[in-house]
């Protein structure tokens, strides 16, 4: 009858949006469709649904209360009602069509996109049909709920044809365009593109680029951008003009809507990149127990005071870096040596993941006192929420501020915690709910993530300060223990 | 030495946002900037801070375990941690330049608006001065985060008057801007003006209808658009036009900032209403018990037949009205009576507050096995989670979906749970989070909520079908007990 609702309250029956991605090439179209997939990672939600109202479940019977007091035991009996939380994610992906295009002609030059050469013309709307094609499956089979097209569309009539092949399928259509012209911006994504692109794999770096300013030409005769003469009117459309300087949002209609051009409006396609650091050793990670508030241990003040000459290192001199931190001592002191010029910022959304109850414990100790809690966090690591603390999900939700300052944001260092680096890494490498809680993030280590249009890319610098490993494989109750030589990141 | 940062990590030390608002009268500035004060409300956080983190407090040692088995009551002396989880919400308040103009000129006629009247133009500037004196002495002595400039601001030396003022305190400046041609909508506004602003009280409304037009005439001759002339593109701004049709958004520079655009572009200023009801009478209900997910009682059965009738008095016939529920079997049995013709919609996020591991119990039961529970929730029942369970703040939080749709919706009827209604009541009445969880929301009635440029009316209807009190009073563990009776919606 009526129509369910999920976690977020989204109709996800009846909601399933396609995001087609506007814009000449070479304007951060790639990177911004690429950010799209992570959206499930931001459109997760702290709303509660119980097992006993999933669809389709059975309708278990009330509980009812045994008068008198009780025990422990008759607690935790109770508290892995919590795994039943119902926690959901929007599922989304990228159509990209230049991967289809590429089957057929895998290394075209600047000519294949001249719109007077009938067989490139040709090969580009097949490409695009089984994009589109092989998205709309996706919908109907996958249950997808967000589909991004990434191509140029930049004719009023490419535009069209998308929206009558998606919205008879009952798909609602966002335009998300990124215009810029801003020349040095622009140089800078063809001098990426050109060292990135499949379609310029072992080709000289210098003749590609050329070609390459030749297909955005091609493109350039044909491109209107949305709504340009005003017929466009009645499209819901997102326009991000000089990344982000100025944004125009037409007709958006509903909250999944609102929250995915949110989401797009605070990206921005400038080169950057993301450094991570866990604080160095700390008193209570020798000691084995979690959480806390302990200073650094003699080998963790060395760390902080190699960290300079790490960072140095990998971002260069000349370039500003801006530092946060959490609120806990481990990581101010971490960060206490860097250079003075650095802007430092405080974030309580960065502090580690709250153990609540078993906060300064060791995992033997939990294992002891809290038996069947060990065992269902092993079980979901990462829905588990610490009695009177945090889950990894807790924590992915309230990084969401974080995300999105770090997506407006230029050149960042974190010097954080190991849950919340596994959530920030995971965001930007795109794991999985169930990898992401069991990533190794070794002490004394700096990474560097450079987001590109093709993916994330990962350095890693290691301080040669030795500590104690914090990583804990499933069921164990060590207080330090190798990770398993298959992780790592 | 570094900044500190607030709990959704926004740099309170130093981020203070001015929202101006700018466009002609009968345009919905007060009603949005009217909004703006409910941002506070939406603003809430997930992210906790410990009493050991926050600033200036005493560093609490790390709790040690103390190995062994440990009863009940070890555990209970650790939830009560839970409590000093530090939630943090923005303070924001209203300026409205036309209620300081009334205290020098309480009834102007439309001449005193007329560019050329000395005398009208010299009270106007004393009337913003003094509310821009005043707003800044709030940022200063109240540590206001956002605040709210509501005047026309209808030329650019106006508005480079405002940023003069307001920056060189350090404090930013967004403009707010409604513009709308849609004739219709300007009438309705007038209408809705004549009868409600103070400018008119006793008048004939005829009158005050001819010479607020005459008002809104003097304000198009000077009026310039933000940005019109392409000289303002320096500033900061948010164009709704057409009650959010297309939305501009220019160089908006941090989180704050975006999470302030994100929730007025998703207000409309449209005249609707919003109806509140819980569900009929459930079978625990009765029992005194809370949570669960029993059916409706004789009279809770009674009242659904009952509700198509009330509805229609007060929506009417011919009005369309769209009615959420929860997910849970006595809302959605209290809705099916309702007109077919109305849409329904099942929402997760407006499931009754989780009662975690006392769901289904008394609250003397509660009481008996968990005192020191049952104390705390008293003493901060905004606050307080269940365990297992959620605090009316997380409801609060899962809410905020709900709210952005509401406030991008026409006619909704809600039908919830007491706690819930309560969030979404305080919300649109602006309660503190110390009232809130306090409010009788009584079995078997029917609330209208019309929001207004100045504040929002209340309708109630009642049934005249009995039901079970189930308001409990502070300290109380009576199944059933009158509202005190100073409370009251």
């Amino acid at each position: 009858m009526a129509p369910k609702t999920n976690g977020i309250g989204v109709q996800v029956e009846d909601t399933r949006i396609c995001v087609v991605m506007v814009g000449l090439p070479a304007r951060g179209k790639s990177y911004i469709a690429q950010k799209g997939k992570q959206l499930s990672f931001v459109l997760v939600t702290s709303s509660p649904g119980k097992l006993r109202h999933g669809p389709g479940e059975p309708v278990a019977p009330v509980r009812r209360c045994r008068p008198g007091a009780r025990a422990l035991r008759d607690l935790a009996d109770k508290l892995p009602a919590q795994r039943y939380l119902k926690w959901l994610s929007i599922p989304a992906k990228t159509f990209n069509v230049g991967n289809y295009r590429r089957n057929d002609a895998p290394h075209p030059s600047a000519d294949f996109f001249d719109t007077k050469n009938a067989e490139g013309e040709r090969k580009r709307r097949a490409a695009a049909e089984a994009a589109v094609a092989d998205m709309l499956k996706w919908f109907k089979e996958e249950k997808g709920v967000v589909g991004i097209l990434d191509a140029t569309n930049s004719t009023k009539e490419r535009r069209k044809w998308v929206i009558d092949l998606v919205e008879k399928e009952g798909v609602e259509v966002i335009f998300v365009e990124s215009k810029c012209d801003d020349e040095e911006l622009i140089m800078a994504n063809i001098r990426d593109v050109k060292t990135t692109s499949p379609d310029y794999k072992g080709q000289d770096p210098e003749k590609a680029a050329l070609d390459f300013r030749e297909r955005i030409r091609n493109y350039e005769k044909v491109y209107k951008s949305v709504n340009e003469d005003g017929d466009e009117d009645h499209l819901t459309y997102l326009k991000i003009m000089n990344v982000g300087r100025q944004v125009i949002i037409n007709r958006i209609r509903d909250y999944l809507q609102s929250r995915i051009v949110y989401y797009l409006m605070n990206l921005h396609i400038r080169p950057r990149s993301v450094w991570l650091s866990r604080h160095g050793e700390s008193m209570l990670n020798i000691e084995g127990r979690i959480g806390g508030d302990a200073g650094l241990s003699y080998r963790g003040e060395e760390y902080a005071r190699k960290l300079p000459e790490l960072v140095l290192e990998s971002v260069g001199s000349d370039r500003p870096l801006t530092v946060w931190t959490s609120t806990l001592k481990r990581t101010i002191a971490t960060a206490r040596h860097l250079p003075k010029h650095y802007n430092q910022l405080q974030w309580k959304a960065l502090d580690e993941l709250d153990a609540g109850v078993c906060d300064g414990m060791t995992y033997q100790e939990i294992a002891d006192q809290y038996p069947e809690d060990f065992q269902a966090r092993d079980d979901d690591k990462y829905n588990y929420r610490y009695r009177g603390g945090e889950s990894y999900r807790d924590v992915v939700i309230r990084l969401e501020p974080i995300i999105m300052e770090l997506e407006r944001s230029e050149d960042i260092l974190i010097i954080s915690h190991q849950a919340v680096i596994r959530c920030i890494y995971a965001y930007f490498m795109q794991k999985t709910q169930e990898e992401s809680p069991w990533v190794p993030v070794p002490l004394h280590t700096l990474m560097k993530l450079t987001p590109r249009a093709y993916g994330t890319e990962v350095q890693t610098y290691k301080a040669n300060i030795k500590a104690v490993s914090t990583w804990r494989g499933k069921g164990s109750t060590a207080k330090h223990e190798d990770p398993a030589p298959e992780g790592g990141v």
